[in-house]
């Protein structure tokens, strides 16, 4: 698979589910052009995005649709879950937990940890917060690729330490502060501050413009 | 003001911070190359940074370390706060609520309303969540500049036409789907989905690789 940018990847979804609602008794093979003008996209759009994933794409012929819904399907991770625990179960946390629409891009929070839970608490939606000291048990129990970071500044690098203990492959940090993983790991920061920042940033520019 | 990126606007309070923490006795300028080395960033983007707020920049003199700091406070919109509400008071409003790092940004929130709430609440952190219909009441009497919309995807239209009811100026929106809004209102989109998708087919794409 080639590199795939983020708004790319969030259109995958929408070609999947497209393709999944044609009649059973379409054409086996549809055009970019079709999809393009059913999705309201453009063109260029449609070709880039699915020659990204699938190189059965013909001039005329179009797509073979099971094939493409299979690519699409592969690109998603559909088959291939990414399991993922959060370290910190206060609010940020548990709103993760809750979050809908992570499964739709195969990844799914398998379990939280908390260094305030005493013992095993399970959440209205079934879901487990662990105490801290159980994660190194639990991964070995259950592997995890994906680990994110949601306690106080102060706390993210022992929580960072910990997940690479775990052997996760990418950390997702929501702390307001830098972590340092090795650098096989992947770290992708969540600055909400920042991008509350940006947008306040962008109205003070339209004030002191006008 | 010119267009200040994201990544530099994070630098932002790093800067001033620095200044701030120069003893009383400092000198009345300071050189981006000082200030490059005691933060261990690079002089070229010290200067291209400190370009973007201030003129007063000098060769061989350096800034002013007064101007320099006003400056980054009113590029940080510090003095001239700017209010922004919540609308879904779920986990994740709650959780943005208690979210520590907005003000250092300049920006408060004040208030979140819910559907759900038949009344007013006070949470333990001293917040309110009032009841959806409170809204144009409220805005009435404390003018908002940035509505955050954290409601489920089915409710997010909705929320968008109270905010622009609302005369917001731009919209933060956490639910997992476009919204329409005037052009005149800057629309962003916080897709968490999507930024975990991202990373997980980081992953993926590294054990293709393989």
């Amino acid at each position: 698979m080639s590199k795939i940018a983020r708004a790319m990847l969030g259109r995958m979804p929408v070609y999947l589910e497209y393709l999944k609602s044609l009649p059973d008794d379409a054409p086996p093979t549809i055009s970019s052009t079709v999809i393009a003008k059913d999705l309201g996209l453009g063109e260029v759009q449609v070709r880039k995005d699915l020659g990204a994933v699938s190189a059965s794409g013909k001039p005329r012929i179009g797509y073979q649709v099971e094939e493409l819904m299979l690519k699409l399907s592969e690109t998603l991770g559909h088959g291939s879950t990414i399991d993922t625990i959060i370290v910190g179960a206060g609010k940020l946390g548990k709103a993760l937990m809750d979050y809908d629409g992570f499964e739709g891009y195969g990844v799914r929070i398998v379990a939280a940890f908390d260094i305030q839970a005493d013992e095993r608490i399970t959440l209205p939606s079934g879901r487990q917060v662990l105490p801290m000291h159980m994660l190194p048990a639990y991964v070995e129990e259950h592997p995890v690729s994906i680990g994110i970071i949601t306690v106080p500044a102060s706390a993210a690098q022992a929580a960072c330490d910990q997940l690479v203990k775990a052997r996760v492959q990418a950390i997702w940090n929501f702390a307001p502060c830098r972590v340092h993983a090795p650098r096989s790991i992947v770290v992708a920061y969540e600055d909400l501050a920042l991008s509350l920042a940006a947008l306040a940033a962008q109205i003070r520019e339209g004030r002191s413009s006008r």
